[in-house]
């Protein structure tokens, strides 16, 4: 039987028109003065951005304004919004956007209220021990930073795309969620968003630990099939918002810790696998994701065999016993949803295999995850072609 | 869609020999002088009490001790507790044992500091806005009070078992878990604690709302599942620790707000219907609901007719479609795990059906749940014969 600890404080507000209560949400969390961190823009074509100034405006919260986040958060960037947030003395960091955007709210509130730079954080040499209190407008659900304590960054100068966990520090004080505001996603966002969702589950359900807690493999199923559920719902009927309102939800669900309590160890490697391949080629993470996970269950499948068989059975209703076969169940799925399968699909057809490896087996070698060789990992990534 | 705001601060401590860990968590969260909650001493039988005890004495946490709450926990005995919280000036109140203690334990953490008589707040007169800190160890998994906001407390003069929601004030600070503690709990216990876990997860699934939040079905019947599998583990084999962990968590899971979250009124008035049973005729909770639970069934099932079907299809893996069925695999189901399902086999061969139906019409009024009159009420009691 394994220990853990469990907490997640994050208040969150789910619903139609829930942006209404920012301003007044954010005087009560005591944020007076707000770093405004959004995307590329889209905030502004859907009318979130208007929507969310009004809000703020109401209630005369100031606003400080870092637009501009792309895809995968680039640390300059982070370090421009640190400077802005020290330069106006902001109360807090308000993310609006998706996963990319909150983990760049994140990583501000943590580095503008540090004695070290911010990519300290990132790579493990520091831990940060505090952070301005953060709250979230998610628009595109999938990674599940609005309920979480982890926020993941790229040094566009090595390209190195790391992670930093730290629950209790990062985790949003509130987090709002209108499932309104997921209707404009194109289907390509949606797919990607998915395979993320399901990715974070699989993490979990994919271990070899003998000791866990039995009743978390029914969590997961039940939260995978949801999921699943959801994404078909949403492929039918785009404008279906109670799919819209579950999808967006099982984003949460996955990724809050909620279905890693009691799981020690997650095994499966397919973020690591996957961050080098973003950070280098840019690809969106979800589709990343789609094409190394059924590359990686063909080469390394087989010492997790039970389990995924398990939950291909529990959650696709389906049954294969061998790596191959279950590989392409995986892939028969995502080509369902849209999600590419190869590197050409995910617009990279050349990769650069070796670089690939080199930057995955860095990663694999801080967490002591030795079985995997730079043999099995080139392995894997040819396995993507 | 529905509107829901969810947060659940609680900081759970899980796995063997957590409680190690209780005195210097304690102080972090700022309890140095503590007032002790327990029951009628089956934690010194089991050696938890010395424990305790011991790990608060290492760490120099000054202990008032309030022991004696009974199954039912009674309105005089709080506030004798609060009489010695505020007169020994405790930071805080510490429950160890099962729901009843820990609920107890917040009666007399908002009652301490109130300046109304505590039973205000269960009769809905006054709403606590603050209470001392609460800690819990846990000892026997069934109502979730370790992970939520609510607190039930009987007034034994007038039988009325009045239930306190107050998330965000009552919600413990830390909750310890360690399912070794679960492994001398008789079977009778587990059974009702089984029937409790379970009625829990259906009072959110058996909504006749048609606005719902599709994954929290998946999520669920997930856990139901889970419950049910931990269950029967259980029964063949009372040592299986994976498998008390997993009835211990799955208590948590079932009425920590996760499981509800997006449910709209819940409809299942089961626990409304139960808490005179137990009140007046002082009989286990759980037992009470395995005796209500199918006669509500028959009684008033028929408008939730869909949901009940799919939750048994879904959890026990049997299809039925009318009431009197579907109430029969719920008492079949009973039967196998050894909880009552008549008044006589929960020891209450002649209850007073009309004093029953006269204390539930008064709660089913208080929450203006009009569709069930005093008819349905006593004809549901004259089911449970």
């Amino acid at each position: 039987m394994i220990s853990f600890v469990y907490q997640n404080p994050t208040e969150i507000h789910f619903g139609k028109g829930v942006t209404e209560q920012l301003g007044e949400t954010l005087i009560r969390v005591g944020i007076r003065k707000v770093l405004l961190v959004y995307g590329q823009g889209s905030i502004r074509r859907n009318g979130v951005y208007d929507r969310i100034m009004k809000f703020l405006k109401d209630q005369a919260v100031e606003v400080v304004e870092h637009g501009g986040v792309r895809g995968n958060p680039r640390l300059s960037h982070v370090r421009e919004g640190i400077r802005k947030a020290q330069k106006g003395n902001v109360d807090g960091v308000l993310g609006v956007g998706g996963g990319s955007v909150i983990d760049a709210a994140k990583a501000i509130a943590a580095g503008s209220v540090a004695s070290v730079d911010v990519w300290n954080f990132y790579t493990g040499r520091a831990q940060p021990e505090r952070a301005l209190p953060v709250a979230a407008v998610l628009t595109l659900p999938a990674t599940g930073s609005e309920m979480n304590g982890i926020s993941v960054v790229t040094d566009e100068e090595t390209h190195a795309k790391n992670a930093l966990v730290a629950p209790g520090i990062l985790n949003p004080k509130v987090s709002f969620m209108d499932p309104e505001a997921t209707l404009s996603l194109s289907p390509e966002q949606t797919a990607f968003a998915c395979t993320d969702i399901l990715s974070h589950i699989m993490e979990a359900y994919f271990t070899t630990s003998a000791t866990r807690l039995p009743i978390q493999d029914n969590l997961i199923e039940g939260v995978a099939r949801g999921t699943v559920e959801a994404m078909a719902a949403i492929q039918s009927d785009p404008a279906d918002l109670d799919a819209r309102a579950s999808f967006m939800w099982s984003a949460t669900l996955s990724w809050s810790g909620i279905c890693q309590a009691g799981i020690p160890n997650p095994t499966m490697p397919c973020h690591a696998l996957e961050m080098p391949m973003s950070a280098v080629y840019d690809m969106a993470h979800g589709a990343g994701l789609s094409v190394v996970i059924p590359a990686w269950i063909t080469v390394a499948g087989d010492r997790y065999l039970p389990r995924i068989s398990s939950f291909v059975g529990a959650v696709f209703g389906t049954y294969a016993e061998t790596p191959s076969a279950l590989a392409e169940i995986f892939r028969q799925y995502y080509r369902t949803i849209g999600s590419p399968v190869t590197f050409a699909q995910a617009g990279t057809p050349a990769p650069d295999i070796e670089r690939l490896t080199h930057l995955a087996s860095r990663a694999f070698q801080q967490r002591n995850m030795t079985d995997y060789t730079p043999e099995i990992i080139a392995e894997i990534y040819r396995a993507c072609l």
